[in-house]
């Protein structure tokens, strides 16, 4: 019986963001990197690299992200395992990790890369509906990663991931709509959020070339419905 | 850089059913196997073993399953990857699985394997709130499963995995019991599960020494809630 040792493992990261395009409207984004080097070079893959002896996968994630994008996210969320046979000409366990950065965050962030010199080349942002056909199984993870997200959107707090600490009810439903694909009654949207009491007003507002609309923030007394007592390997200690 | 095959890949499956203790009640029960080999010999571990280079992790998990208890749950739903650096001796990442089973399918199923004359000796079913320290980190990954388990039976029908095709109010509410730990209120819940419009009634009743109870069953045209496009390798071929 053929050795486990013959097996390797790697690591990527599916990171999204919502970003506002030329015609107005938030899209959902990720970064993507050029591969260099066979299997599948000059095509487009998700940031990552080989698992290493000394680190936990969650680490290795955050290393690979920083050293391919520049990007540091506050937390990294395991994905899935993917270990299908024949997704490489070698045998790899990629163990993939997902994030959500709000805008701001991706471009401060992406600033500061560029600033330390270190701005990668090869990485660019491209809307989840506009993505060319990825190395290896990469455009079925990033499929897999949009049905969780659309799917942990029903049951838990996922969109205000996008957002900053305070946002309207307006730009929430705009996460949401992102995500989902669709457009959702306002009216409906701030009956089912008032319902849900995950969100609390504050005694601020949005002013702007739109009549002011009140500000909220998490209401962090309502635990995430898919956060939990995860190992820990889970807490990166980069 | 130490290289990535310097790590094994194993998996381990979690395989959870309810059992009727003698004090009546039903309790969440998963099956562990005694170790052999160092590490850990003679220590109660998940079932499981090494991935194989010709099979998925999936797969893998399906054979492991059935070669040390010998049970073939008609599906794996992946838990989560544990890769911490120190959870053993040597560098390995363990690809956890799990499964629900009906207490009949398990007793059919053992009963088959003991007369296919492979019963195996050092397997034993323990109640989850009366678990030894458990091999590696094990005991960590029983409880991660479980507060996966009492989290997902907020939003999704996973609850019905434990019950046979029809049922009554009271046996799922007992389910769900025996998944939270606590009782509930027979009248809520009927009046929740009858909101969530999961359940179909049948022109069916249990009948016995209570009064006869109307038996229901899943509503098939609502989705469940943690079932999405899974890869190819989560189609275990066995």
């Amino acid at each position: 019986m053929t050795q486990s040792s013959d097996i390797r493992v790697a690591v990527s990261t599916v990171i999204l963001t919502l970003r506002r395009t030329d015609d107005g409207r938030a899209r959902l984004a990720l970064p993507l990197v050029l591969r260099t080097r066979e299997p599948f070079a000059q095509q487009w893959a998700l940031p990552g690299g080989w698992l290493t002896v000394a680190e936990s996968p969650v680490d290795a994630a955050a290393r690979t992200l920083a050293e391919t994008t520049g990007l540091a996210p506050s937390y990294l969320e395991q994905l899935y395992a993917f270990g299908a046979v024949d997704r490489s000409p070698t045998r790899v366990v990629s163990i993939v990790y997902w994030a959500l950065l709000r805008q701001d965050d991706v471009t401060a962030q992406i600033a500061a890369h560029q600033a330390s010199g270190r701005a990668p080349e090869n990485v660019r942002w491209f809307d989840v509906d506009q993505l060319p056909r990825l190395a290896f199984d990469h455009s079925e993870i990033v499929e897999y990663a949009l049905w969780r997200l659309r799917n942990k959107v029903g049951y838990s707090r996922v969109a205000q991931g996008f957002l900053p600490e305070e946002f309207t009810l307006a730009e929430l439903r705009e996460a949401y709509e992102s995500i989902l694909g669709r457009t959702l009654d306002p009216a409906n949207f701030r009956r089912q959020v008032e319902a849900a009491g995950n969100l609390l007003p504050t005694d601020r507002f949005r002013t702007g070339s739109h009549r002011p609309a009140r500000l909220y923030r998490d209401n962090t007394d309502v635990e995430l419905a898919d956060r939990g007592p995860l190992g820990p390997e889970e807490t990166s200690t980069r």
